[in-house]
């Protein structure tokens, strides 16, 4: 095989959001599948802020090693396996790499699901992780009831965007936390959710407070940082707070959530991670799928074109106010799909 | 009724722990009992971290008004009763105030359970408050297993001291944390206690990483503040923080808990008051009752003589490295026992 392959190799660790500094585009050696792994053509690759976590530390897998091709979950095409139960042509997603073509092993890896006539991206903007963490984090780890108040963080994102509307799909009533007046209004105006604040223009507790005066049954914190502890200021009497993502402690490190008020409101906070529940996966992706097809939930991706431009587009991520919406993916190669 | 009363009148909110100047002992009118009501003559005060929060500001009771006679915990007997079940003579344990003689109702009243041979004082150092939260805190709500590691904050107070006690009976490694030396030996050489660390003078993160290498399954926080962070930094995969109490939150106020270690590591942060837990109190008493008889639990009451000595014991509680060990009492008046 003499394709040509080009990869993102993390030359030093990023200081701040400077990742066009640690990241370089670089024409990179076709990998070559060892036993129970899988050579993949990457069509689309899915930009998480989780990404910037694997740079900076140890977290749930090592942290990315310098001279690595950037690691990330991808959605793409089997070129050749020899990993049982996969075979060339099968479209998958998986752990992988910010690359033309990567390498994937059996772990976190799975055959798309049968997406119904729904876009191919679907497997990552509906499907998937983010459609996974939204659903197991609203319907097991909230236990969200008909009549509860949910409020999200990040709401106009991709876990975010489906968290608040699965909620509503329960019953509850959803107010959303986003960083533009234009997410603001997409959020109520197409998502239906109940409210949306600005987090960057309005007092976020102040308007909680107006807004749900017996408090919050629920917060889905997707951001961390101070947002954390101001909605933990307004929870109801046994709220809970499902921590499931921190990337405003980026720029916020050290701790931000007072007790007092988790004690004396007998709140439960708990940290979430999906790769605790990849058992949930076929009945998230069941729901989901039935959901999107009777209309009830809208999915949006925000697809940037190029392999060469992941890595500005990743740093929209971190930039409050920047447009994005819904999950952000990189379009490896259109004439692929 | 012509006996004599005084009680520690609230005459203003104290600053810091200047408690003297706030809390004034006065001699007091006989409060007479209204419908639902019963007059009790106190025979020993609890002296709890709660009563100062109370003082400061709204809980799950409203702030204690300027001008009352300060409520607390009393252990006393029934002078007389307008409340149905409860009669004249009956020893009862309940809501009341730090005074010769005060008012009770039914909320949180309880007549005494068989003490079997114990002494009185066992009514608050083993059963009641002390040791209910203590069993429900360690077995319905942390849940701790064979095998667990679990760490202690306030081990040599109320309720850690029958926190650890408790876990080992489940089998737990037990770590406790305290403040001074003889508190530690205590705990080890009386108690059982598998370690203890003596937070004034030790690194907690450090021992308790060298202690267990594994990780911390669950943290019973009696303390909030700095500590709480250091321990929570130490925790193993998926465990779990029992928040109970937040004494050390007085001198430390504002956030003191980093999310990015809770999420990391899935762990579980539980706000727990025994307030929404009063129906395990009968299986409660009855549990610590059987460990006692078979020697396996012991209880200690630190026991001061005389009204007029509350407010000194009370502050005793916010002094670090205090010799107080086990439960804090007054008795207010042994002649009457």
């Amino acid at each position: 095989m003499n394709k040509a392959n080009r990869g993102w190799v993390l030359e030093s660790y990023p200081v701040g959001t400077d990742f066009e500094s640690a990241l370089k585009l670089r024409d990179i050696a076709m990998p070559e599948p060892g036993p129970g792994q899988m050579l993949v053509r990457s069509l689309y690759l899915s930009l998480d802020p989780a990404n910037r976590g694997w740079m900076m530390m140890p977290t749930y897998i090592p942290q990315v090693p310098l001279g690595a091709t950037m690691w990330g979950f991808v959605l793409g095409r089997v070129e050749r396996s020899n990993l049982p139960g996969f075979a060339a042509g099968d479209l998958v997603s998986g752990f992988g790499a910010w690359a033309d073509y990567c390498l994937m092993g059996a772990d976190m890896t799975n055959k798309l699901p049968d997406l119904g006539g729904l876009p191919l991206y679907a497997a990552q903007s509906l499907f998937g992780l983010s459609g996974g963490t939204a659903y197991v984090g609203v319907v097991d780890i909230a236990k969200a009831k008909a009549g509860e108040v949910l409020v999200v963080s990040g709401a106009a994102g991709s876990v975010g965007s489906l968290v608040g509307q699965i909620a509503k799909i329960q019953g509850c009533t959803v107010i959303g936390i986003a960083g533009s007046p234009e997410k603001c209004t997409w959020l109520t105006d197409e998502l239906g959710f109940d409210h949306a604040i600005d987090y960057r223009s309005e007092d976020v507790a102040a308007r909680l407070k107006a807004l749900c005066p017996k408090g919050v049954d629920i917060y889905f914190d997707n951001v961390g940082g101070p947002l954390t502890n101001a909605i933990a200021s307004c929870m109801a009497l046994r709220g809970r707070i499902v921590l499931c993502g921190s990337m405003a402690k980026f720029a916020n490190p050290g701790p931000e959530l007072d007790l007092g008020p988790i004690l004396l409101n007998r709140v439960t906070v708990q940290g979430f991670i999906l790769i605790d529940h990849f058992d949930r996966l076929d009945a998230a992706n069941a729901a989901l799928a039935d959901w999107a097809a009777s209309g009830k939930l809208k999915h949006k991706a925000d697809i940037v074109d190029g392999l060469e431009n992941t890595v500005a587009a990743f740093r929209m991520l971190f930039t409050p106010g920047a447009p994005h919406m819904g999950k952000l993916l990189v379009r490896v190669d259109p004439a692929a799909l």
